[in-house]
């Protein structure tokens, strides 16, 4: 019986017959590594995922965090499952050797994420802070550092957090008012208040390693002026644990991961918390900055993984409950009850929904591919091309995939009907769990001005460049295959839209008209989410196709009739059938909005500029 | 200081400026009032909502219902908001004199329960379930059951459900098992178990009166063996309360709405539960159809009203919360903050929102004025008319208006940030809460297929053709307007594009190709609404362009600059701009999505329905 959270044969469609990752291991950074290998790893963390992770997620819904004198307490049942995580090693899976990790790749690492996530999102909140935060050490921090705090954080022993956000200061991080001032032994101590620090604080580790942005005294204002901190929850003085005043004053209560601490935490309000530099003072955005692809990239794995388990839980919910005879026989009161499966709008919310998830599944794989071939490049122009793509990529990655995401879960509770809004089914938690992917790490707005203020940008537009050669290649070789052709013209055509408004803002930021970009960033963002993942999901059509041919020939179906019998009785040839609908569904349903889209952004409507603040309502 | 729930010049607006309901006074029907009595209205039930339901109403989402002894009890707030309620007579403002209500016209009752309901969704749901049951018993009830029940309902001292539900029969509520056995003295013995029963019990009032479907013995299957019986909590036996067997067995734990008893009833399980036939056996279905549009009228209004509250929080929170500088700063550390109002993809959020809040306002008024020109209409066929409109635009105002209002309230939580996803600001409630509206009530695929079987098809296409002739009525005096021109034509498009989808699903029905428009009733839905909020836009646009242009003239405000700065020094100048602006943004980034929309309704797309079962995933 598979997992119901994740599609274990989409995973491996894409990690073995789209991204091929088994031929990284021609690598030598990969050379050890087999197939073999990943499949065990992921057999594994579907194991993990499910047996373990997964039965605690409502647990930490429904009881949540607590925060008793001083002392954040997680759901009992967090602390077994962490074990399991901790023992399986799972949090270093992609981490070099050499570092201490196990030196996997990060295509088959969104994999594991992914189930984790979908098993139970805030759980997987814990190690994915941790390592973010050991990340730093590991590319910035001494070999002392290094071995005082990364080691640790490797093996989960202890945990760790990002401290970035303060009250006044979220979007605009350059605002931050925390202070530092340097101690004669070349140690900071450290003064102030951030909130929603998720991971904050806990009682899965004996120590939490905090990585906390401050301002060191007489720094320039703004984010030049920053520093970033190693601030240990307890020093480590002669073997001792000693405490060292970073203060849990509250936990949020939200809307959702509610297994996860959400703290307000203030530094050296009392006594004195003292902080270790990582790297250079006032080198702190530029650090963070180095991590960003890889959190955002987790953020919308977040997003995926809901869509992923609320997709399951439709389906199975679709299949199992009977409610009202076969369209046909509506008018007979006597016709046998069918499962809502088999009703064609029930139909058709699931397929948008397997659509866009095995279409999101596909990117943010992608996008860790990306990562490794960087890692295991042979020429510096070839780990450029595919940082470009990364670059580029993440924030539709974090965007796109938490935005949709969340509609996959709000199409999850419609299919079941009354019980989608009963605690009682699963789906309920998936959409409130997934609605802060659109919000952290960057608001959706935020990314979109990542891609049109830094990303389209840069070096005069070569990642842009790169995408339209790329799927310029991929549509080239989709229009040869006569069986495919009914389905290529949404991709091109939405394609050429894209260009059109990328040209058309290229023009505006010429003309010196900023605006229209930065009015239109989310919009554009969309369009080019939708264009991302179309191709991803052409580029499946193309392999689908070519191995559904391979079995029909194989099996002698040379008939409509005969074809269709084999995909009924045969998995693989079901399978890739599936894979052949996701693409089509995607193209004539999806992608006809581009054109309306690119119009809408270039319209020239700018009332939400012009308009005076007096006409948005009188108060 | 005006109210945070609802823009109450945007209120007054559409029932004086746009519906001119203060003319329908002119009709004997409601000649004893005038827009005096009118304004003395809305402003109490402004004070009620602001003052008496909206401190509530967290409480109601903290706290929520409990199950204690069989009883359920609602939060203690709940109470005393109840009695300000009933001696105000809110619930029976629109009911006739000749039944003891006050007779009002629907459409000022639509404006305050909209009020309502932006204050305190759960609570609204007592007296909007007491008055649809109490109306059953006004239309179809002897006079008997008139006086022992209707009259205690229409003044809320006792209240009333609707009983439809059952595990087996939701959206197919032909399936339903309750019996009810005729009993010699010509009463029934009702058996049992209905789920979902919203206010299916609580304490707020001592008695409540159900309205249950259930088949009594021998009847036809299906719907036509359905019958509708008054079934008391509690029956008045020679003046005492005798318990009747109506056992609230469980209330759901919901996303939201937790105010709102959610109950599962069992009928008749123990001792006798007593039940009394309203009008005739096997009629049920058709008293419960006759009551239809009045209860999707109201769902449609907690789509609204969660969209108004979000949006006035949303642009409050935009002003207040101050973050960045103004994007023309950006790179300048020392430049000044700005509220987040300032930037502009907030505005371009803020904007949407209003354009769709003020849209579906209109809309969801304009079929309250429908009802009541039907109820004063001279003429048959001028009641026919408005009747028509009534009933095709119902499934739009339920459906589009609870999807949509979803999406206000979901952009809201996102200006909010990292804020909006806590419980410590409203919006966060708003989405929880108003995510019901999409599925009760009948599901907006049940709404679709409504929209698309049966009101489309009605006398040869009627309905649809009357909107067609009434839009291109308002489209012809708009394209007169040369200050309207540029805003027209998206107008003018996707109109044709939904009456050539309309058409096109007219040919497939001839050649009997059914499955096509039952497959894409829901996107057709959408399209639908789109158009019909669209020209509700427009229509307004009309009428503000005009007013803003007498204020121009009267101020001798002959140039951009002066008009520029009479829209901010005037409120009604600013007000009027703002609608415009309201059409103008519709039109150019909602509307170009109309073709693209009705290419896709076309493109043949079958996926969904010629995928084999085995293909969805595997398990």
């Amino acid at each position: 019986m598979p997992n119901l959270l994740v599609d274990e044969r989409d995973q491996k469609f894409v990690l073995y017959e789209q991204l091929k990752i088994d031929e990284l291991c021609q690598y030598a950074k990969y050379g050890e590594f087999s197939r073999e290998m990943f499949d065990m790893v992921l057999e594994a963390a579907q194991k993990l995922a499910e047996k373990e992770l997964a039965p605690t997620n409502q647990d930490g819904d429904v009881k949540g965090v607590s925060l008793e004198g001083g002392q954040v307490r997680v759901p009992e049942s967090f602390h077994q499952a962490y074990r399991y995580y901790c023992e399986g090693g799972w949090a270093s899976l992609p981490i070099d050797q050499e570092m201490g990790g196990q030196g996997f790749p990060s295509a088959l690492y969104c994999a594991t994420m992914e189930l984790f996530a979908a098993a139970n999102q805030a759980f997987s909140m814990y190690p994915g802070l941790t390592i973010g935060a050991a990340r730093l050490i590991e590319h910035y921090g001494t070999e002392e550092q290094q071995r005082e705090y990364m080691d640790k954080m490797y093996t989960m022993e202890w945990c760790g957090t990002m401290c970035l956000t303060e009250p006044q200061a979220g979007s605009d991080v350059g605002a931050l008012r925390t202070r530092a001032t340097k101690r004669p032994d070349g140690s900071y101590s450290i003064v102030g208040n951030k909130i929603f620090i998720s991971a904050g604080d806990h009682d899965l580790s004996e120590n939490i390693i905090h990585m906390v942005l401050a301002r060191v005294e007489g720094a320039p204002p703004g984010t030049k002026g920053i520093s970033i901190f190693i601030v240990p929850k307890y020093r480590i003085e002669n073997g001792e644990f000693v405490p060292n005043d970073v203060a849990c004053t509250a936990v949020e209560k939200k809307m959702g991961i509610h297994g996860s601490s959400t703290c307000a935490l203030s530094f050296g309000e009392k006594e004195s918390c003292i902080g270790y530099l990582l790297g250079q003072e006032n080198e702190g955005m530029k650090i963070m900055f180095n991590m960003m692809n890889e959190a955002r990239l987790a953020v919308g794995m977040q997003g995926l993984s809901q869509a992923s388990a609320a997709y399951m839980q439709a389906l199975r919910y679709a299949k199992d409950r009977q409610q009202g005879p076969e369209i046909s026989t509506m008018k007979d009161p006597n016709a046998p009850k069918v499962p809502i499966f088999d009703h064609p709008d029930v139909r058709r919310m699931l397929l948008w929904m397997k659509s866009v998830t095995e279409g999101m599944r596909a990117l943010l794989y992608y996008a860790g591919y990306c990562e490794d071939r960087v890692k295991c490049a042979p020429t510096l122009e070839e780990a450029a091309k595919y940082q470009g793509f990364l670059d580029i990529l993440i924030p539709i990655c974090k965007a796109w995939s938490s935005d949709m995401g969340f509609r996959v879960t709000e199409l999850a509770v419609q299919v079941h009907g009354g019980y989608g809004y009963c605690r009682e089914y699963p789906v309920e938690q998936n959409m409130r769990d997934v609605k802060i992917a659109s919000i952290y790490e960057g608001t959706n707005g935020i990314q979109a001005l990542d891609l049109v203020g830094r990303k389209l940008s840069y070096k005069q537009g070569i990642l842009f460049k790169n995408i339209v050669q790329e799927t310029g290649i991929l549509l080239k070789s989709a229009k040869k295959n006569y069986r495919l052709k009914d389905i290529v013209e949404p991709f091109d055509v939405a394609r050429k839209h894209l260009i059109e408004v990328t040209r058309y803002f290229g023009l505006k930021s010429i003309t010196e008209d900023f605006m229209t970009p930065i009015l239109y960033a989310t919009p554009y963002l969309e369009l080019f989410g939708d264009v991302a993942i179309g191709f991803m999901l052409l580029w499946q059509a193309v392999i689908a196709d070519r191995r559904l041919q391979e079995l029909y020939d194989d099996a002698k179906a040379d008939t409509p009739e005969k074809k269709a019998e084999l995909v009924k009785t045969n998995r693989s040839a079901a399978f890739y059938r599936g894979k052949l609908a996701s693409a089509q569904f995607f193209a004539n349903t999806i992608l006809p909005l581009a054109p309306g889209k690119a119009r809408s952004i270039m319209s020239g409507e700018r009332s939400a500029i012009d308009l005076p603040e007096e006409s948005f309502a009188l108060f």
